[in-house]
């Protein structure tokens, strides 16, 4: 099985894709970590371009191009050879997070997201999750964060707000993948809501 | 004029480019001197990721994406501010370096190679001038120049054979666009022979 976690930066996702490894793993389920950008030694460098300076560093096509070179290798190097195994993936963001920053909110590009992503990766998870959350809150956790990698960050609320309606359109898109999940309460509750859809 | 210089590492063609540059300078003609990958900032940061480490660092495909990215952005931030001003453009390396590179002697991925350019380039140069030599010769040279990039310069003789193949096979293809240049002799004799083709 391959599983991706999806949402807007603060929604809680990373947190929660740790966390069902580690039930996936207490059952006795091998289980790869991952995440995007990054995933393999390559795209973790890419990845470095991709999150750091400022937020119109890149045109949205060249951020797309970078994100996809990325995820060929993550793809190549990390998930396909963990899925031949027989280990689950589970990765922290995959392609939906292009449809939506790159082919919604930085531009109306969702078309060349779709030629790009048939063209050179492919791949689609089994089951997506979108962490629910309202904007405010998640901005507020992103900043109490800190670190260098504040590039999505620093377009702002209205960006994020963007981003939110741009990941439960495409919930709505594609309803037999993607489950829509509560971000709101504390860990335990939204792992539970996790579960309990998966 | 958007002009493009192209050919196997050692060739001499960064030489005869910033030749070319002079003369037209020379001549009163506003010249932009730039180079693949790279020729703009972020581009010349992802020709880090591209022209050093081994020769397996990265699948043909994710190197396609990310000299993509790099051209996109050296197109996006060089090239066109460049010709809208009236200067002419003249680059060391353009896309038939992707034709021959990726889409020909790293592996056999010529349609995906153009399938790519259409999307996300589209732009061809007016002139494109492949330097023809002996790969023998061009490999020496580039050896004797060292310098830690050397990524394309390790694969060996065999690869420039191919590679040099594949330059005059691309000609042939692009009769009206690409002319090729014997690269033999020195600089001032091969110089003399571009502005003939001029």
């Amino acid at each position: 099985m391959f599983l991706s976690f999806e949402g807007i930066d603060g929604s809680g996702k990373s947190t929660q894709a740790r966390r069902l490894a580690e039930v996936l793993r207490a059952r006795g389920q091998n289980c790869v970590l991952t995440r995007e950008p990054g995933g393999s030694p390559g795209a973790e460098e890419i990845r470095r371009l991709l999150v750091e300076g400022g937020g119109e560093r890149w045109s949205p096509e060249t951020e797309l191009l970078l994100f996809n070179a990325a995820r060929r290798d993550h793809l190549e190097r990390t998930i396909r050879p963990a899925l031949a195994r027989g280990d689950w993936v589970i990765s922290d963001r995959f392609a939906d997070s292009s449809r939506v920053y790159q082919g919604l909110v930085r531009a109306e590009n969702r078309r060349l997201v779709e030629e790009l992503h048939r063209l050179v990766i492919g791949i689609e998870p089994d089951r997506s999750f979108v962490i629910d959350i309202d904007p405010a809150v998640s901005l507020a956790r992103g900043r109490s964060r800190g670190g260098s990698e504040d590039r999505y960050e620093s377009l702002g609320l209205d960006f994020q707000q963007r981003l939110r309606a741009g990941f439960l359109a495409l919930a709505q898109e594609f309803p037999d993948r993607i489950r829509v999940i509560d971000g709101s309460g504390d860990a335990d509750t939204v792992a539970a809501r996790i579960m309990a859809a998966l």
